[in-house]
């Protein structure tokens, strides 16, 4: 089972990203976690040092792909 | 079965996104086609209509979906 993290900010994009592609992936494979930044605060910096730039992004394999575009990092921390 | 469609152009970034995210998407309910638009170049107004702006993107339920930026459509219409 690989892991895979959805990070947002509760944003629109980020709901629509979060419904339609984060939950498609194959539960069959993935373990995906959904990470709200906004509230857990605290990975903030664990999102940036994975390479992800804005949310919503999704982590697989440590590799960061960026959906659309809800709101950058700096946004996000505020 | 919902249909997706993956928008690429064999870049890079392109092919990095095929892998990783849109053939994680669960089988079971999606149909995902894979159209490089450098080869298929009549469907090029078709990915514009659904609202892609660059590849890769991921078509799901006529919502697009960017997946990190490997190129404009105005570089792949060229």
């Amino acid at each position: 089972m690989k892991k895979a993290v959805f990070y947002h900010a509760g944003c629109p994009v980020c709901v629509q990203a979060e419904d339609t592609v984060a939950k498609s992936l194959d539960a069959g494979r993935f373990d995906v976690e959904f990470v709200h930044l906004g509230e857990e605060r605290s990975r903030i910096d664990e999102a940036e040092k994975l390479g992800v730039e804005s949310v919503p992004a999704l982590v697989i394999d440590g590799q960061p792909f960026h959906i659309n575009f809800g709101a950058s990092m700096k946004d996000v921390r505020g």
